[in-house]
Order: C-alpha cells, then structure tokens, then sequence
C-alpha cells in the first residue's frame, strides 16, 4: 500500500510559539532591568528547552490549556532541581508547579520573598527588598513580592505565591494585577511551605482561573485537602447581592481611592448586582486573632467569629472591598515595619481565618496609583467570587470551574427572566449558553399556571421543529434537589442538539400532549410570549 | 345546624402513658437503690407535671416522636432550672435538652460523672464512684458513667453524656447498652461544656437513631455545629465491605470476649457483609495524640494521622472493633488510673480525633459479662453505622437519619440484586421498601442490552397494569448524579402509586415504545425474568 502525503493544510496566522514568547520575556527582562525581582532565574537556554518540548507536544496534539503561558513560583515553593529558600535544590516538587508545567507553563524561576514569608510589605528578604512595579521607592507588599511584580511587569503571564493574611491579594492590588486566594484546601499545599496558603498572580481573571482550574483538587499527600462538595456553587447568577462596608470603614483611604472604590461598586450595581451596606467592623477585627494567637488562634474563638461572618454575609454572594488602605512608602516599611503590617492587612487578615475565599482584580481609574478590589466569598464560593470580579475587569468568565456538574437543557419557565429562573440560580447553577435542537421535537402549550411550554420528540410523520433553549451546568446536589422538585407532567430525559451532543433536557411526559394545544411554528418559549404580548392570550397557539 | 356527638372510637389496648412511666421509673430507682447514679435526680411530682403535659399535647394531636421517653442528663450538661457540676441553677438549657423534651421526652435528672469529664473509669467524681450496672466493683466508665448506668439498669429509656476518648462509648459497653457518638458537629454543642462530643445511651438502637435524628442540625448558636453534606450516604446497602483488626491487635482481649467479637463479625457476614482484616495498629496509635498534645493536638499532624485512617478505610463502609480491651474492677481504677484509662481507650481514643464517628452495641452472649462491638465509620456515614450495628442488635433500621435526600421508584435494572443496582448502593442511597403503582402503567421490554423493562403510563384504553418496583431514597447528590448518568430512552418523572403519592420514577420515553415489546400480564421484572429463566428467551413478552 502506498500513503498518500496529507494535504498541505490552510493555516491562519499561529499565535507566538512558546519558544517565542520565552525569548520575548528575557527582552522584557532586560528592558526593565529589575533584578531583585528573581532569588533564581533560569538561563534563558533551559527555558527554551522546556518551551521547545511544549511546542512539540502541542503538534502532536496534546491538550495544553496552559501552552507557552510563562510561569514564576515565588521561593518558598519547591520546584524540582531549583534551590528553595537558599538552601538545597530541591528533588521533589510543589503539586501545584508540577500541575501547572503538565499542562504547558513554562517555569521562568523563583522570585524574591519576604524572609517570614509571612510579612507584607515585601522589604525584608534576604536578598533585598523588592519595590512595586510602577514605582520602587513604594512597597511591592509582602511574602510574594517578586512574583507579584514579575506579572505586574510582564516578564512572565502567571506566578504562584503564597497568602494567610493577605499576602497574595496585598501585593496583587498594589502592582495592579489579579490576585486569586482560593478556598484553603481546594489547591494542594504538597511543596507550598508552611506559610500561608497557595495564591496565584495573572495577566487576566480568565488565565488566573484557566490556571487554578488545573491546581486545584487533592493529591493524595496534602492531608488538609478537600474536595469541592457536591452541592458547589457555579455561578453568581445575573442579579448577585454584594454587601459593601459603610463609609465608617473606609476612612483610612484617600479621597481618589474611596472614589475608584465607589466607581467600582457603580460598575457592579450596572451589572444587575444588588449592592447593600453592612457594618463590617467587627468582621475585620477578626484578623486581629492573628497578632494576638498567631494562625494557632484558638480554633473556637476562631469558629465563632467565623459563625459571626457567616451570619453577616448571609443573604448575600459575596462582601466586596477595597483591598488595602493605602500604598505606603519603602522607608516607612523599614522603619515601622510592623505598623505598615497592621495598615496593609486591614480588609484582607481576617479572610483564611474564617475559610472564606478571595479574589482581588485592579479597579483603578488611569490617573491613580494601582487600586485593587477585594470579592470576598464564602469557602467553595470560588467561582461566584472571579464571576463578580470579572465585571470589574470586564472579561466573560464563560466556563465554571472544574467542579463536579452536569448539564440541563430548559425550555420554559426556567430560562432566565422566567418566573421559576430564581430556582436555577439560587441552587447555584450556571447559564452557559443557547443550545439548539436537532429536528424532531415540537412545543405545546401546558394548561399549567403560569402557562408552561411542553417539549416532546415527535415521532415520524408528525411537525417537527428545531427548537431554542439554554443550557445550564448545575453541581449534582442542585439537579437532584431540581428533579426532586419537578412537578408532573415534566420529565428529565435526553435530548439531541443540533450539534450531536445528548444532555438532560426538561421534557413532557407524552400522556399530556393530549390536553396541549400544539405551538406550531414558534421555535421557543419567548418567542411565543413576544406574540401573545402583542396580540392577546385569545390568539393562543395560532401564530401569525 | 346541629353538630352530632362523634361515634365513641374503638380504641386498642393504648400504651402507657407518660405518667404511668414516671410512676414506673421512680419504682425501679427504688428497687434497684443505686442513689449514686444520680447528682441531681428531680422530685416525682415535678417529674409528673411535666409527664401529663406530654400526655396532654399528644392528646390533642401533637407530633411527639419521643412521647413519654424517660430521659436523663450527664451533670456537665446544662438544663434550665437545675445546677450545672455543682454550680448555680441554670438558666440556659443545652440544645439537645430542648430539642428532646420538645419532641417528648420527660427529664428525669441529672446524672454522675467523672470530675474533670474526660476520664474513662467513673471513679473521679466528687459525689463518689459509679459502679457498673451489674457489679458495682468493676468500673462503670468515664465521664458519663451514670447516665449509662441509669439506662442500663432501666431507670430511663435514654441519656444523654459526652464522649472525647470514648466517655459514651466505654460507658455503654461496659453496661451492655447501644452508645451512639455521632459525627462531630452533627449534634450542636451549645450548654455541653468544653469536653467531648455529645454522645447518646439508649434502651435499643432504635430509640437512639430516632433521637438522634432529632438532637441533629445547626442550632445557631454553636459555630462548630455542621450540616449533612448533600452527598451524604444513607445506608449500608446489602453487601456492605467491613474491616476487622487481625488477632495481632486483639490480644488484650479475654479469650471470652475475643470469641464474642468472632461471633459478631460472623453475624456480619451472615448478614451479607464482606469482612477483611486490616492492619490497624498505626490506626490505634493515633489515639496517643490526646495523651501527647491534648484535644490542641497539632491540626496538621492530626490530619496527616486523618490522612492516614482514610486510606485504611477506603474500600471500606466500616471498620469494626472491640469497644473495650476487658473491665477493670474499681479498686485497680482508684490505685491506677492512668494505666486504666490507657487500656481503656485502646479502641475508641483515635475516633474523634480523625473526625469519624461510631456506634457501639452489646455483642456478649449470656455467659459472658458485658461486652460491647463499635462500629466505625467516616464522618457522616453515621447512617452505615447503625445499619451494620443494627445487624448486631437484630434490629431494624427502617428509616434513615433525616438527612436531606429525595424518593425514587425503579423498576428494572437498578432492583435490588439486578445489575445496576450496584450504582445506587454505591451512592450511599437506601432501599426503603417495595410499592405498587396505581393502575395506568404498562412494562416493555426494550432491546438493551441487558435487557431492561420500560415503564409508560397508559393512556385510556390501553391494557393498564399495577406495577411492583422498588422505593429507594437518594441523598440530592446522589440523585443528581443518578439523573446526569441516566441514557435514553429512560426518563425521570412523577408516577402515582397506589397509595395516592408521587414520587420521581425511572420511566420510559414513550417514543421508545414503538421498537419494544410489551410485556403484558406481568407485574413487575423479576417475574419476567422468572418466567423468561423458566421457559427461555424465545418465549420474550409472550407469558404463560
């Protein structure tokens, strides 16, 4: 038998090959000329040998989601043959670098942190203090200094660091970047370091939650691991309710800054969110627990504030706040290192020590100083949390996390704006996109109050109509709870989509079509209220 | 109008009422003349007040499960209206009292107890040792030695103690009585003072299970208190996996009581169990903690040593154990208590710490003293453990912890015994029974492989048959999960049994009706398949 050669395929313009952007990053590097950023740089030649392979693997079709993104793992963190802590190379590796570098980062190094790694001003490592991106003679902030910075300057896309009292979001905020602290427990600690739990820097919210996507799950090592529960939130729905702290708390900011704060609660408002004010003094005085037991705090007194901060953020998705006071000075840091602490500390200490969740992205108009904002959320509440902040960054967080989930197709008065759409989202489940039917189905109308539309499969020879409907992903608790509820004559029962793909759709028990009156012609629910609006109930079923 | 006296009720011989068991109680407190039993034990007439009351309510149709259960407290605990160890009359009532008096439940006193709660040998308190229930010379045990003694010996029906290391379970096995120690979390704390988890003694594991059921949720007050998960399990199902020490970890045991624990696990596999032995010694070190560190044991250690009893679990529904080593006599516990105490804990310290739960019941035969199995499960499994401890007692636990769950019928495949049945137990659902549609359904067979039965209401004039099927309930979870997994042409929806409900249902898309053959005359699978076994598959939908 001879092979053919394959046809020359028509490709459109390739993005940057990893191999590209390494070199483009060393540029970068040297273009901004800051090298206290980095305790171990790699040669750029052993970073384009790992972004070689990765361009190899892509060719030959492996699933990289994270092809060619350049990665920075702040020092405490292990990374197989680098030293860690100025101590000895390390053999084994942090789980989270392996994950991350398995699915296509390219490790660029290790970046400068503070000595305690717990500190966060970012000036007393080591190896010299690191001073914000933007502007050295202000402070970077804290244990992940470096790795903040290296993103915030664009030599790499993405760094891991570490946060317990805001060592994660502080420096995010005060370089103007994205800052992830996820629920503890849901990205392994293996390799982490003591302290603080894992927190990750990105170029944008959608590459920081692609990334924790990938990191996030047990590993069979980290004792402290958890899963996502089976009830999991995957969405904040379109009219989230955000509590907000009065201006009672925000005295310690400047003017310009309590106006980017006010701008960015604006801008939530105008996405549908449902802003309120809440007293948040004694919430915030949690993190005091910290300078008085350390994060050995006594874990009762712990769980009642906790039981307080619940009890505060119930009846809403999520508390938004500014995420530091104000950018203090290098020298001030120095010299006061443990007031500038406190300062910085204020809206972001009390946040491990009641397992609550944080996202913080930068809310700043052009003519002030980096500004971030906090999304602060209850633990497993991650992706309600990067949904509210993806407003402020305006981008689309348009796939959930990987959590457990499965899909259902609605066709009624479960699709959004409907009368029982609250149901959805209140169990937490996501609107993901407008689907459509293969042929074969048609819509009746339901003699049910309010009026409902049945969907049935029609058998050969019958009307047959490709019909609209939205697709929703719900956590396995939610569509039991869902089916659970579902009153007769709707069913759960496979579907088939235009495009060949077969989820739980809503459906009608067949028994009812007898009593329906067929809505030919329409080919979804909305479009037939749009006619019955114009022309009266009377015209029911008999369309234009 | 006129009203027409009601017909006189044919009533059955009733119960005693509460009153006439507050009678009895005070009876048997004289008959057996165990005053140290008690600390603070109320006047009959109080008692009797409070008796006619639950009499009263239940006479004018008051829900009461507990309805005249003769209750007593462990001293530690509080109770409105009588001292706490020693102290002040309360004024604040524990939430486990209140919830069990408001379900009917009549307070009898407050019991002995071991003067700093956490001792295992109920020698340590300042009102004089409690002797065990049959021997006053051996010890009763721990914390809550009263309130096991009061139920062993009949003066009440339910107590309520505390269990650290094993305060309820020791107790109750050195009694011979059902000791329950929940979940952590599950049974709120508030008014149970700082040492261990609320643990229940009870008259038979039917009465705990329904009081427990009871004393669970959130109280709102507790802030450690926690919710059942929405994957939780609520049953062991037929062939549960159960691991047992080998010889190696049991030679502390009499030769008696180790042949009391062979027999109780062979009463398991004669139930249907699957029993393995496991190496559990690195399992019964962890209970070494409490000694090494206290209840502050390091959280990290305790979980990797967490990390480590779930792997040894994985696999399994339970790991089944002795509850105690042998029963010392009081005077070695007043020379020794130390070593009495170690010894004591062997097989019960290590539970609470790596957040498991456990039930222990008697498993001695008549010629033996008083010896206890405990079965131990992982956190929120407590449904598992009274199933298999259920096998132990001859009971029957016929419904599950109000746990959060939904009902569903099926009919062919997921039956009990039948292929995919494995797929519900696996989840954690629970067989509650067998039902009979009402008339109006139909069974097909349709070409699956395996075959499969398909259930579709009839419309009028069809041939319509009652249908057998099995009711099963499912945690939201695990419906969840069951619905995402469901192929076509099966679907969920509402069937109406003969008895008027309508639970969800594993039916049969209707369009799916036109390939399948319908089976007609019978009413449910198996006895298709009997018949099909019988006379071969080529006589397929065609009965005798």
């Amino acid at each position: 038998m001879t092979t053919l050669p394959p046809e020359p395929e028509q490709i459109p313009t390739p993005p940057p090959s990893s191999y590209q952007r390494v070199k483009a990053a060393y540029d970068r590097m040297a273009e901004v000329d800051r090298p206290e950023v980095w305790i171990t740089l790699r040669a750029m030649e052993d970073v384009l040998v790992d972004a070689k392979a990765v361009d190899e693997r892509l060719r030959t079709g492996a699933d990289l989601p994270l092809a060619g993104t350049l990665l920075a793992v702040a020092d405490a963190i292990d990374v197989a043959s680098l030293p860690t802590a100025g101590e000895d190379v390390c053999c084994s590796e942090a789980s989270v670098v392996s994950r991350l570098t398995a699915a296509g980062a390219v490790l660029v190094g290790k970046t400068n942190c503070d000595r305690y790694g717990c500190d966060l001003e970012g000036t007393h490592s080591p190896y010299g203090p690191v001073g914000a991106a933007l502007n050295t003679s202000k402070v970077s902030g804290s244990a992940s200094s470096g790795a903040a910075v290296a993103v915030a300057l664009g030599m790499v896309d993405l760094a891991v660091g570490t946060d317990s009292s805001g060592a994660g979001r502080v420096p995010a905020s005060l370089n103007g970047i994205v800052g992830m602290k996820p629920t503890l427990g849901l990205v392994p600690q293996t390799g982490v370091g003591s302290c603080g739990s894992v927190a990750l820097f990105a170029r944008s919210l959608t590459l920081g939650q692609r990334a924790l996507g990938l990191m996030t799950g047990p590993d069979g090592i980290d004792p402290l691991a958890r899963e996502w529960p089976a009830d999991v939130r995957l969405g904040a729905g379109d009219r989230p309710r955000v509590a907000i702290p009065g201006s009672e708390s925000l005295t310690a900011l400047s003017l310009p800054s309590r106006a980017a704060f006010v701008g960015a609660v604006s801008a939530l408002r105008a996405s549908g969110a449902l802003v309120e004010t809440v007293e948040v003094s004694a919430l915030l005085s949690v993190g005091d627990l910290i300078h008085d037991d350390g994060f050995t705090a006594d874990r009762h007194r712990v769980a009642e504030a906790g039981m307080l901060a619940l009890r505060l953020l119930s009846g809403y998705d999520a508390l938004v706040l500014p995420t530091v006071t104000d950018h203090p000075q290098v020298e001030e840091a120095l010299s006061d290192p443990d007031g500038v602490d406190r300062r910085l500390e204020t809206f972001t200490a009390f946040v491990n020590l009641l397992d609550l969740a944080a996202v913080t992205v930068p809310a700043s108009p052009s003519d002030l100083g980096p500004f971030g904002v906090s999304v602060v959320v209850r633990p497993f509440d991650d992706q309600v949390a990067i949904d509210l902040a993806a407003v402020l960054t305006d981008e689309q967080a348009d796939f959930p996390y990987p959590a457990p989930g499965a899909d259902l197709v609605v066709f009624g008065a479960h699709l959004r704006g409907q009368p029982l759409n609250e149901r959805l989202v209140a169990a937490g489940a996501r609107f993901t996109g407008m689907v459509q039917t293969g042929e074969g189905y048609r819509m009746l109308l339901l003699p049910t109050e309010p009026p409902q539309p049945g969907v049935v499969p029609v058998r050969a020879g019958g009307e047959r109509t490709m019909l609209s409907g939205e697709l929703w992903r719900l956590s396995p608790a939610a569509l039991g709870a869902f089916a659970a509820a579902l009153p007769a004559p709707f069913v759960l029962g496979r579907i088939t989509l235009e495009n060949g793909e077969n989820p739980l759709a809503v459906l009608c028990d067949q028994a009812a079509t007898a009593t329906a009156t067929a809505l030919t012609g329409y080919q979804c629910w909305r479009a037939y209220q749009r006619f019955v609006s114009t022309a009266g109930p009377r015209d029911l079923g008999r369309p234009a």
